[in-house]
């Protein structure tokens, strides 16, 4: 499977044209994309791009290999995104969030002309929800909303740090999985979560991909493409 | 106008009964309120009260009156919130967050049985809009949504501790006041809002409050009240 996605990160790295602003998502699959970039801008066939980071992680890479990097309020937009994928189904309906840096992600993908998920042939899914859908929330109160989770049947957990420590994110709030296993109505979902108070974002994103490139373990590439922008 | 808050502020402690979970609001007409509490407290005629407070300069106070104060974590549930607003309707619409605690007086709010608010007559107006509008968000990316609210006309502008430096809230987030001069449409707007990325929560508190105390210069006091809990 490293493979597949090394396959696939780099094939997706044939979008990026020359002087564009490119978002680096993060995980397994986007470090391959990074580091073709990488190459290429190295190379000299990518001189004039400029990347903007959804996390430490791909902004050590990023820098790593020389890559012009600026922060989301230093650019007017992000022409393409490329970015990971814990679930997602041919109906442009993904969950992000297992890596912790949804909020930021999303935020990033806010302001994204084009976004193009990389993924493994096993996050592809006919229906989300066996990932564990994060939810990140408010510090202040957060157990009186875990609670909420709990009586409505949504099989919350805290996302840990260490067994005896919360996970912390990048922005300060605690992170709740909702072990769902079925998401049948990801839209309504999306809506219920986000309107509780306490809540700041979920990993539900909804219309966000473009284009999404499936890695097979065989090394072929699937492309499922969407022309209307419909985001929810 | 002082006198007013005094009076009203003094008449809402009789609301309180012994035993009861207190929310503590927060501002100059809810400090009246809590040294009424005190007041009965000390006297013996509320010795089984706990209280929690939606900010540290409620919880000092109430500190120094000796009252029990516990966390929200830490009750199962409030029975009884009085806090102030910056704007109402008699239709229980309201705008707060003037002092910047609005995420954390609208995360208690959510648990509280009944909630009575205490405001002068200055604060009760036919439509909403003239106190700008708050809005919590995410440091992440803040600019961005700025410029979305710039772009939808709403006269953004980021609310400042000094004039160097951004107010941040206590969970460590920016606040962007929205100038609207109107709000014809609260519930509307109050949706869009929070369906923002980056948004964490706004002041707009509609069918919170079950009773508005309202305090007049000559030392009256006007009660509205509300039946039914329609919460939005």
């Amino acid at each position: 499977m490293q493979e597949a996605k090394k396959i696939v990160g780099r094939y997706a790295a044939t979008y990026v044209e020359d002087g564009m602003v490119v978002g680096l998502g993060t995980g397994s699959t986007a470090h391959w994309f990074i580091e073709e970039v990488g190459r290429r801008f190295q190379e000299g066939e990518l001189q004039h791009i400029i990347t903007v980071s959804t996390s430490d992680a791909s902004s050590e890479q990023a820098k790593a290999l020389g890559l012009p990097l600026k922060s989301l309020d230093d650019v007017n937009h992000i022409d393409l995104l490329v970015d990971g994928a814990d679930e997602t189904t041919r109906q442009f309906a993904g969950v992000k969030g297992g890596g912790g840096a949804l909020l930021h992600e999303k935020i990033i993908a806010e302001h994204s002309n084009k976004i193009i998920w990389i993924v493994d042939e096993s996050k592809l899914v006919n229906q989300l929800g066996k990932f564990p859908l994060p939810v990140e929330v408010v510090q202040f109160g957060s157990w009186k909303l875990f609670d909420a989770f709990e009586s409505a049947g949504m099989n919350p957990s805290f996302r840990k740090s260490t067994e005896d420590s919360l996970f912390v994110t990048d922005s300060g709030n605690y992170i709740i999985d909702l072990h769902l296993e079925e998401i049948p109505h990801p839209q309504q979902i999306a809506m219920e979560i986000k309107h509780m108070v306490g809540v700041v974002e979920h990993g539900l994103f909804l219309n966000y991909a473009n284009i999404i490139l499936v890695a097979k373990a065989d090394g072929s590439i699937t492309k499922i493409e969407r022309s209307r922008v419909e985001r929810k």
